[in-house]
């Protein structure tokens, strides 16, 4: 069978989180992905460990897709980026807002050669406003998402700062918002059958911001304010409107997440601790009663779940069918039955590295496979000349003569 | 403008967060979204703060959407759902996989009226495998994608347990890809031009594990466990691999983001301290060696944040260019200047209260235009005449008749 996306050019010119992951994305699912990359390359191929100077995150972060180098600064590149995306359905691009169009590749002149051609552009703040030139770091975007502010323990519970997600969450965010924009946009596209108009009116172009993408995740906390001046706050491991749930400690040093926050969940837990007085005790006998006494609750419970180790508690939990699970590290993860069950573990040969290197698979699942990894992050400029013979008809001498003189 | 997925029509028969999230996301872009609800409604439409009984939540959660009434256990609910799913372009559900099979609306009946149907099923673990019975709580789904871990101080540096986001994370990110997956998968439809395969092999039917979907946003954690059994720590406010990086406390309580991990930001930062030594300082000198006196340099920069106000702290930071924000607060994204030029905070009526909703805008942005909300989430079963009527050609008489019978 193949891929869903199989038959679609996505020209990236990216680099670090967003444009790149939104590709991936895009990628994993059978979509050609042509990455733009300057001479030094993106920046994220030193991030994170290393061996022997070749970053592992970026097998994965670079997968299925073909890198050719750029250097946008000489007029030659130009013409060549303007070449490919007379064959490409989108162009995925997260520079300062305005600066592709600085170098003479804004959406009028891409439209130009490629007249229905959806573009996404994300940035930190947006392509327009008070704030659009501001840096785009992921941490203001979350900051500003209203994010951080709650991955905290409650007001007055430590002094200790609000934690960051483990992860550019803002940067992902915005990367999956725009690849589901972009399948929008080419859907109207193939529906409608017309031309985008030019620049940035156009119906296919696509404007994310990190911030907005992470705002558009908070829930009830701006309806909340809006209505009673209800300022959302940080409850720690907790959730404000349900008890009990929360993290729970294990005798070898683990965290337990359970979830009994129902009467008939709340009943199963009771019993499996032995102690089924809980059950009629005033202060326990609806979810309503058990918020409002969250905090002995949970000592009562974290005294219990102290006493086992994580593997025994998970069992027990498990058995009585109560919503259970270990905070997984990187080591759980990898080692979860469910997650090699459907290959959303797997070893993928690089031959970058001496070994495959783990990495996780595919999501969304279409139909029965779990998909392929057709490759993993290639060399810089791995596909430069296949590019440009292939794509654009250049011949090899071009080639040479471009390289010569620092053009790829 | 017409919106960019007008003419797109969306069954939705699920509940809670995930596919009412994705189905959401459908309808801020223009698709015609058909929601089924039990007689007692989606149980959100009782979550978070309420007037009169009514969630302020649900006006953002459920907008843009038509509520159809359907007691699922009735055989002539299942004939009204076979009769909407003929005009309809895809599914999206979150019941328990194979829950809608025992119903009698599989994948193969559902196609068997509409051959080319889309069909998202959204779930804990997904819809195979040894958890997939499993109860879909998004906490669990947190934890085994790794997040929960992360989402800590670092270790040893405090006894709370790790936090959560302050959402359904887990839910709101599956929702997401299955948005992504819909789209993906309508353009391989309308490009292919074929009818999917019933069952759930058909590469139209798309499997979205909350699980996995958390897992896929964990950047190079599982490939630098694989290749160097690094299991990765949780790392408080900051980031293991970029320093100073953090939130800073400030003289009014609130914490103020500074991201200066870079030779020139961190100079910048340095002069604005009135603290010049610290350029040169061999603590300070590069990236690696501030990460490695991380603690002693977030020290130094606290007890210069914590003599500034939040609103003094930013303005001097956002003139000395360095990437800086509050940890916003509901409060401060609602009057943040950048949100309200965008239309990202905007007022929406809502007949069920007297004063309009405060909503969060579109993303993405399409085009030039902010995107409409054409109307909040509305009453239990506000549609269900208008659908059956209009839809399926049915007379007022016979929608008495299944109102009198309890199958609306």
């Amino acid at each position: 069978m193949a891929a869903l996306l199989n038959g679609l050019r996505i020209l990236e010119i990216g680099h670090f989180v967003a444009a790149p992951f939104c590709t991936r994305l895009l990628g994993d699912l059978g979509a050609d992905i042509i990455k733009i990359e300057p001479l030094d390359g993106d920046p994220v191929r030193q991030w994170g460990a290393q061996i022997d100077g070749k970053s592992l995150w970026w097998s994965m972060h670079g997968r299925n897709k073909r890198s050719i180098t750029l250097n946008l600064k000489k007029p030659e590149a130009r013409e060549i980026i303007l070449g490919l995306v007379a064959s490409c359905d989108a162009v995925v691009e997260n520079f300062r807002p305005g600066q592709l169009a600085k170098l003479g590749l804004g959406p009028d002149v891409l439209r130009g050669v490629r007249p229905d051609l959806v573009m996404a552009h994300i940035s930190g703040f947006g392509q327009d406003g008070p704030y659009r030139d501001r840096a785009a770091f992921g941490v203001v975007g979350e900051a500003v998402g209203g994010l951080r502010y709650l991955t905290n323990h409650r007001p007055g519970e430590s002094d200790l700062p609000p934690v960051r997600v483990g992860v550019s969450i803002g940067d992902s965010l915005a990367g999956l918002y725009a690849a589901f924009g972009v399948m929008a946009a080419l859907w109207e596209r193939d529906r409608s059958g017309r031309p985008s108009d030019s620049g940035a009116a156009s119906p296919h172009s696509l404007d994310v911001a990190l911030s907005e993408a992470v705002f558009s995740m908070m829930e009830g906390m701006l309806p909340e304010y809006g209505a009673l001046g209800k300022v959302k706050q940080p409850t720690g491991g907790g959730i404000a409107t349900a008890a009990p749930s929360n993290a729970y400690p294990t005798a070898d040093g683990n965290w337990m997440l359970i979830a009994a926050n129902s009467e008939p969940l709340f009943a199963k837990l009771a019993m499996l601790m032995g102690k089924p007085e809980l059950i009629g005790d005033p202060r326990y006998v609806s979810n309503q009663t058990r918020v409002e006494n969250a905090a002995q609750l949970d000592a009562v419970i974290s005294d219990w779940s102290s006493g086992f180790n994580s593997e025994d508690l998970a069992d027990k939990l498990v058995a009585a069918d109560i919503p259970a699970c270990k905070a997984y590290t990187a080591a759980d993860c990898a080692a979860d039955p469910q997650f090699r069950y459907r290959d959303m573990v797997r070893a993928v040969d690089d031959p970058q590295f001496a070994d495959p290197v783990l990495q996780a698979g595919i999501v969304p699942r279409v139909g029965s496979s779990a998909g392929s990894i057709r490759w993993p992050g290639p060399p810089l400029g791995a596909h430069t000349e296949e590019i440009l013979v292939g794509m654009l008809g250049m011949h090899p001498t071009e080639v040479a003569k471009l390289r010569a003189e620092g053009v790829i």
